[in-house]
């Protein structure tokens, strides 16, 4: 670990008691900083904060010098994550609110930033009331999440558990500069070695438990009404992303119906079969979601006078459980031998990637839950359809919880739309939530 | 009409008798005459002969002087069409029998050609045999069918009938060096300033009927494995070219069943649905054609993660009879209103543009088949579904019939395999055919 805690400290009074009912988290603070990070990272079209690049070191910098200031003590680890501490009653494990600095080449403001900053707030709210939390309170600032950059997922969180690999170091490039990962992370103050050596920079005997906090992506919230959502876990998925289905073009007008070995009809089937597969699946109180979300004819061939030779999709399954998953494998498979006989066509799926559900803490949950209704917090219960580093944690076997923050316009483009007061109801609810006793460890 | 026909003309003896059993087609002037056309009309890839440029111009210059050998009379008209005339034993309206000589870029050697070859093997046989028609023989070399060089249909045979506007003559450029459709027509020939008056150079005082022989465009005829088609009709046709769904861009895996506009699930609902139509129209007896030929999501905005939140498509229906057609516009109309609803999307379906079904003459189509069946010809009954000048024919009040060659791999590409002996077939058919009395005038 780097001390990188020794840059001067606004002088604040040191605190001097705990009064749990009496304080609220620095709400201000979190939207002044908001403001900053979009002057200095923003251009007029979108936010840009490269994996360790430059937009997203500024980020750092600036929840850096806003933590020193509030008395935190401030760590890089291996993966050039940030942790910023915040001294408690007792040492030992530690409660962790986190969440990615990074952005997508013109994204928006919140994504990532609203659940580090979040952290501040609580910590500022309870420097100003002093109080003093039963345990140390860490904000991490977790690197390199949007997998845009480098074509990995979660590539800070990993890190911190010791999961990259030489190869990935070696050989992943960010797009753009072709810079190679291993190197990038040094530059950011980092130290490849170690992640080389495969060594976990955290471990349950570190986290006592960690919760992200991070705008929706979806309008869930919105369409409900609610301003936060209490994630029950974060959905697995299998993708074949470059799918074909090859057929034979023939003449529109001239081709016989029993002719015909048309590509996008067969793919027009295979997804209204899917579609079918899903609501059957749904209804049987199945957590999923289906998307085609590419398709294409071959500019070059294809003509509105041509049957259709060949078409490209994308097909995308997520689910909080394997076995729908696997559910979903068997739907497509048969599907596609059917459709591929009756329309005398072929099928290339391609490479299938995955990745694996991660449900949340039900203790974390609970307690969450209990919280909002105590405060008078309107939440809603339900699942994480995106990938976010709290997965790493969960699958780490860290008790992990996951706080959304209702936003308009989805994610990962300038028009994020998170209001304030819906963040400072999640600041609300963690800061009563923070003052809790940790799990205990197994 | 310039009178072309001054040129030197090899010396034939003079026909001195009829003898309708006795003769046969010179199939291997046709054989001759397509491999000097391969020859110089071909590259590598494939043949290229533009409408109203370079390799139609060869085209008609190589069946202008085989005409000229056989002593027929030769004529350019004002679309700069080629008539080339047999004179028979009367004088009146001729039998016509033609297609268009120019190609697609890169197409092949058969396409329009075989029609104008099989006229010179059905004269120059004649010749041999020393048979004087009954009536004169009129070959007809027809320009610009291939809209890919102009956008516009028939251009060639909707000149002679003095269908082409002032608008289409001065606006059409031709694909790649933009000259204009007036200026091209002036400059192989033809005259601009009488087809801007619109009058027709060709009716039924002087056409007693047309047959168009062509190279067939699907796979029917070898699927059933007979050389010839003797056509029913030409399926007309509507069409969206550019039609699109538009609904929402959303997160795959993050966004409910109910919150989402998949503009791909209703596409592929759209494609399915319509399919299912013509399958109950086609068992109900109908002729008809369903093609989505073209379908894409946005390559700048559509991702495997992502809700499809916009698809382009192309559309087209045909069918001989106009009643079908308009149960399709209202199967269209209807689907499009329920999907729109059901999945929240709009449907964009653009301008429509549409031909007219054309029925061939059934005094022709019964000649053709009594023949075939005395010649031991195996010859299917079917419809057209392509776009051919005899519809053209057939909506101006010309007894008309068309003729199809088996070929394989399709038309407007290189492996355009029609085999001679299909051809000598078709030769041998007409051969029989032309020299029936023709139909009386109205």
């Amino acid at each position: 670990m780097t001390d990188i805690s020794r840059e001067p400290v606004t002088e604040i009074p040191p605190p001097t008691s705990t009064r749990p009912n009496a304080f609220s988290p620095d709400v201000a603070l979190a939207e002044r900083l908001f403001d900053e990070l979009r002057a200095r990272t923003g251009s007029e079209r979108g936010i840009t904060r490269a994996s360790y690049g430059l937009g997203e070191q500024i980020a750092h910098d600036i929840v850096r010098r806003e933590a020193l200031r509030l008395g935190m003590e401030c760590e890089l680890d291996a993966g050039a994550n940030l942790t910023m501490t915040m001294r408690g009653q007792q040492r030992g494990p530690a409660l962790f609110l986190g969440s990615h600095l990074d952005s997508v080449p013109l994204g928006g403001n919140y994504d990532g930033a609203a659940g580090v900053l979040v952290g501040l707030a609580v910590v500022s709210g309870y420097r100003a009331a002093r109080i003093v939390p039963p345990h140390d309170i860490t904000i991490l600032a977790i690197r390199a999440e949007e997998s845009t950059w480098f074509p990995a997922s979660y590539i800070g969180s990993r890190a911190a558990f010791g999961e990259l690999t030489a190869e990935e170091l070696d050989r992943t490039e960010r797009a753009g500069d072709g810079l190679r990962l291993g190197a990038a992370i040094d530059a950011a103050g980092g130290d490849s070695a170690v992640l080389r050596r495969g060594e976990a920079q955290l471990g349950r005997e570190r986290v006592g438990l960690f919760i992200e906090t991070h705008i929706e992506q979806a309008p869930v919230l919105v369409d409900e009404e609610k301003p936060l959502g209490i994630v029950t876990g974060i959905r697995g998925s299998f993708r074949h992303r470059h799918a074909a289905c090859v057929g034979s073009y023939a003449h529109s007008g001239a081709t016989p119906r029993a002719s015909r070995q048309d590509a996008a009809l067969a793919v027009a089937q295979l997804i209204v079969r899917l579609d079918e597969a899903w609501t059957r699946l749904e209804d049987a109180g199945h957590d999923l979601t289906v998307t085609f979300g590419q398709i294409a004819t071959d500019p070059n061939e294809a003509a509105f006078s041509k049957v259709a030779g060949s078409v490209t999709f994308s097909a995308d399954f997520r689910s909080q459980s394997l076995a729908t998953l696997d559910l979903m494998r068997a739907e497509l498979a048969a599907a596609v031998a059917d459709i591929a006989k009756a329309r005398a066509v072929r099928f290339e799926l391609g490479p299938e990637t995955s990745s694996q559900p991660a449900l949340m803490d039900t203790g974390i949950m609970s307690g969450l839950k209990d919280i909002a209704a105590e405060l008078g917090i309107p939440a809603l219960v339900m699942p994480c359809g995106a990938g976010h580093d709290a997965a790493v944690f969960a699958r780490n076997g860290i008790p992990t919880g996951m706080i959304f923050v209702r936003n308009r316009n989805g994610s990962h483009n300038p028009d994020e739309a998170m209001e304030i007061a819906d963040f400072a109801e999640a600041a609300r609810l963690l800061s009563a939530f923070c003052l809790r006793d940790l799990p205990a460890a197994p």
